[in-house]
């Protein structure tokens, strides 16, 4: 991939995606003994940066598409079927039987047609490989992409030109990680416009693969494929495009538990008035309990939790 | 006032205050069949719009000046803390001794002296009129002062911006409204920069002495002095600079329960991802519960709230 692509798809995105604010909060910063700025991509529409790849992949389909499917119980649905209806293009979303109601009613009120499967007995590719083939549906994937990982690169060119007006010339990036689009399109994006700028990945215990696949060299993938609350960002393994670019431009990957995530969702409420899922908050939580440069930018990824869920992490963490 | 002295705020502010985005949410806008436009002063530095007034008042100060003291025991002494800090001066904060502790603690973080006083007992302006003839202080007002209405006049330039990059040229502007300094200063940017968009107050139940003050064309008073969850903007009567503003250039002022103000802090947190306190979702609850423009956008002027207090508040109404 190239500078080029992500240039091209942030032209695709402007006045489509929202430029989100990079914020700071002095009281965090004090407690903590470093400067913390954080990317709210929690203020992007629907919720989290997914929107920025859905919106980059959509845009780039040639005249003439059907319509698109996505598989996704979460973020990634809901930025597609976001990204389709204001392209006026049919939208499948394969979402798992036991997704939470709310966010089948959110798929759906984006103007996506959800077709549901059972996760023990049903094969979700097989479901998704059908619908493409019988209403002619293009395929749009969570990470692994070069548009999407384009898409989201255009957070990136947000973050290079907000740190230097903030005087920031030299920084760890903070990234939620899943499969790595976010990161890799943020790296490629910093390695073009502020490479003193350092990507580093961050993933819950656990859920560390692309940690330990930087670190060996090789693709590692997770023993498990649940049991964190971070649920927005557990992959089994890295992307297969992905890998290659952060293996060539990130900086050594950060693991942090559920506990210091939901500490950093509490502090984040009190000190940015931001809404964080836990997913979205692991940069957060490697800034705030991690080694890292003195001034450090972390991405906050996406805001779609649930209130029961927010309100215990009140409870607990603040 | 005149349109020059908010530009010049501006001027001081710029690179000093945050300029916070316009949000919008089509899930929001869809299910209450409007479109409807959320200015978050939340995400301002020290977590309300309090900042801007703060910073163009200190800002404007003559060289010289040894220090500021604030009557506040909430967003207005956090704004003028740390405008004061960052000129270099010394800030005195009278707080009531009954003040939450978390104020407290924030206000002195901020690097103020506070001064506690006993409501029941104790003059708070004899206090603070001393306390500036002893020290040489300055007192800073938190709304009836030109240059802190300039300030968040700010507010309205920015607006003025962000509706014109949407294509709303012509909407009601809902703005949470105490003493009206906000609501001011907005106004007056308004009617140089913008004058199809018309600033309308919003005010809790039982506090409305501004909407009454418009309507009766004489300057009224509330019956109480609290009693409403909307602490942060309970003031017992229009200011005296900022009423004859509003009365040449606002619409009717809008009146909202606290239980809609709280379901619209829980309508926030779900499609908007911001941290609203309860006086702060005046405006949006009147956006969502009352008669507007079909467009319309609204401030979300702060988001100092308790986390018990949030909690609740998303148990009883998300």
């Amino acid at each position: 991939m190239t500078p080029d692509q992500i240039e091209a798809a942030a032209a695709r995105l402007k006045g489509h995606a929202r430029l989100t604010p990079l914020l700071n909060a002095p009281l965090l910063d004090a407690a903590f003994g470093k400067r913390i700025f954080v990317k709210a991509e929690c203020l992007q529409l629907t919720g989290s940066f997914k929107f920025r790849g859905a919106w980059s992949a959509v845009s780039a389909l040639p005249a003439g598409t059907k319509g698109v499917l996505a598989y996704s119980s979460g973020n990634h649905g809901q930025g597609v079927a976001l990204a389709a209806a204001r392209h006026g293009l049919a939208c499948v979303i394969v979402m798992p039987s036991d997704a939470p109601a709310v966010k089948v009613e959110n798929t759906r009120a984006y103007g996506a047609e959800v077709v549901l499967y059972d996760r023990a007995t049903e094969d979700r590719d097989a479901i998704g490989a059908a619908l493409c083939a019988d209403r002619g549906l293009h395929l749009i994937k969570p990470f692994d992409d070069a548009d999407v990982i384009a898409g989201q690169g255009s957070c990136g060119l947000e973050i290079a030109d907000q740190a230097r007006a903030e005087g920031v010339t030299e920084a760890d990036v903070l990234v939620c990680c899943g499969g790595g689009g976010l990161s890799a399109g943020i790296a490629l994006a910093l390695e073009a416009r502020a490479p003193r700028l350092r990507v580093r990945t961050c993933e819950p215990e656990g859920f560390d693969d692309m940690a330990r696949s930087l670190s060996s060299g090789r693709r590692q993938t997770n023993p498990r494929a649940t049991g964190s609350v971070c649920d927005a960002i557990l992959t089994p393994a890295p992307g297969l495009l992905t890998l290659p670019i952060l293996s060539r431009l990130a900086g050594p990957g950060l693991v942090v538990s559920d506990a210091e995530a939901c500490r950093a969702m509490a502090l984040a409420f009190s000190h940015l008035r931001i809404v964080l899922e836990p997913g979205g908050a692991v940069a957060l939580a490697a800034a705030l309990f991690r080694d890292t440069s003195p001034t450090v930018i972390c991405t906050a990824s996406g805001g779609n939790v649930d209130p029961a869920f927010f309100a215990r992490t009140l409870a607990d963490h603040a």
